[in-house]
């Protein structure tokens, strides 16, 4: 196999493979179970390999992306989402059970009545708590009162789940890991309040969940842990020696200390945090920042005159934000070893769930 | 048809008609050629629109968008990108001109001398000057140094373009159409200069495409005139009764003056120009502001109570920057006349040239 023209998305199955095991060994030492998020890489090759590594189940967002991994044999995936459902979606919910253990989110009673209305009661529900993210889930404390809801509705409870998507900040995540570890502690306690005994307690984002915090979870979820991405390597969670999936691209243009790219907003994402120094970073070169992203091209000012390349030269840029980057492609190259070059690619693997957000 | 689950997009096919006449109408009466981005809609039934109506070709952005609209017919493409062109691209790009008159975008003499050794000289050059937006593109007053670089390697100079990028901000529009004016001037003034008579000097942004600055150019190549979005919707450019693309969204979870939406940045893309007032807009709603956007979720400040939507309701948003919504989705969804609803869905067009980048 050759490298594709540039710009494509190249993953490291190495180093892959290393993130994936150190997570699982990472949550073993602490009693919990991993159940990965696969919004990330929306790949058939990837979760097979988190599952052979000890994963114990799916996490995915969207019924679309159950419906991809269900085709493909995974028995047992939970949409930790609030899903909205009406009479199609609950159809295809009906069918998701037929061929998987399906769990998906609530975070009201309404959303758990239409839930039953419609999919029936073989979907179990976990109620999404608020851990100080602000965006879905109820307070903890108002976790049993959801629950009970459920229950009265037919619903299977199993438990409760939170993102702590406030940790993505730079200083901020050993604090948010604390938020998450309280907020699963109290929901917990709120479903035994009203006699439901949580199966599963479960946090976990890419930033927390190698913290060492005691918490009442029973299962981690983090996503983009496989590969790392600019972001977690600006916050400390990543090591540029982990980072499994950059942008191959090559120099189009060149002045000064400036070089463009060949690789935009379409291929990266346009991702970028307020605390991000740019959109995305460049491999090998920490001081190099991309001040400006266009859908097509990557402005990067380049001070290292000796490392700077030419027109024509290829470089790797690590996206901001891997999910939405991963999501923007058909297909992922693999490759083993280094140099990166033809020799290295030893695989190619579709994105299959590439898109699938309803 | 019926509307398919939420997240969807969305497509008025009147309001795109209306959009795509008025350019060019307005062009005609300045004199000007259209010749429209494509990388903005990807969609052969919307190229053909463009064409019908009046335009006399078409821009792409990457080699892959070109074979696809060249497969399905298109007989004279504008490559408006500096390529650089090694043996592969080469090949393709010979490929090309046996099914297409094709141009591209050179911006020093090694990307001119790459195109001629590897596409051979069937492929035109347009040289690429930098008006103010400081990405790719020479000096104007260094084009023809350029042009006579291309010429030396054989190449025809079919003449000069330039993307005033930096049109997209609040108040700034007017310089820079000015300085994208005097840039076109001095470059095609240039090229005169080494004996070159530019046939095309090709401008135009979607801020700038609408207004009546003199100058030299010959051509217009706006794209994202065609839908709108809530970018040009917030520089003034467009009113809300001219946005011909939106994202269905359903209301997943609420609380207060909070909703939050099943339409994230996997949907509407992630960008958020500095002068943004959000994540983008809500149809018909200008005081709802989206706050946050993740990747399935959109969280929205909507303030006014009577029209705020319940759990299950759905909404329409305007994403920030069309292009990058519409590289996300696989089909677009048609419709025509009010209610929105199963009734008014009249078609469905394949996003033919999603993902290419190469």
């Amino acid at each position: 196999m050759t490298l594709e023209a540039t710009p494509v998305l190249l993953v490291d199955r190495d180093i892959l493979d290393h993130n994936i095991a150190r997570l699982v060994a990472s949550a073993r030492e602490r009693g919990l179970a991993v159940r990965p998020h696969v919004k990330t890489h929306k790949c058939i090759e990837i979760a097979r390999r988190q599952l052979d590594a000890g994963a114990q189940g799916l996490t995915v967002a969207t019924v679309s992306e159950a419906e991809v991994f269900a085709g493909a044999g995974f028995d047992d995936i939970f949409v930790a989402y609030p899903l909205w459902v009406d009479a199609a979606r609950g159809a295809r919910l009906r069918a998701l059970t037929e061929r998987a253990r399906v769990a998906a989110g609530i975070d009201s009673a309404e959303v758990a009545r239409a839930l039953a209305a419609h999919a029936g009661t073989d979907v179990g529900v976990l109620v999404e708590v608020d851990s100080g993210h602000h965006r879905t889930g109820v307070a903890p404390e108002q976790a049993g009162a959801v629950a009970a809801a459920a229950r009265a509705a037919g619903l299977e409870v199993f438990g409760v789940f939170t993102f702590p998507g406030h940790s993505y900040g730079p200083g901020v995540t050993p604090v948010a890991a604390k938020e998450e570890a309280d907020a699963l502690g109290v929901a917990a306690a709120a479903l035994r309040e009203v006699g439901i005994e949580p199966a599963v307690i479960s946090g976990g984002s890419s930033p927390t969940a190698f913290l060492d915090v005691p918490t009442a979870a029973t299962e981690l979820r983090p996503g983009v842990y496989v590969f790392g991405d600019a972001q977690q390597l600006e916050l400390g969670a990543v090591t540029e020696a982990d980072i499994a999936l950059t942008a191959l691209a090559t120099v189009v243009s060149a002045r000064g200390e400036v070089v463009v790219l060949d690789t935009g907003s379409k291929v990266l994402g346009a991702d970028r945090a307020p605390w991000a120094s740019g959109y995305g970073r460049i491999l090998g070169e920490p001081d190099a920042r991309i001040t400006a992203l266009s859908e097509h091209h990557a402005t990067v000012q380049w001070p290292s005159a000796p490392t700077r390349p030419g027109l024509g030269e290829r470089v790797r840029v690590i996206p901001n934000h891997v999910c939405n980057a991963v999501n923007l492609a058909d297909g992922l190259i693999v490759i083993s070893g280094d140099p990166v070059g033809d020799d290295a690619v030893v695989d190619r693997w579709t994105v299959a769930a590439r898109g699938c957000n309803s």
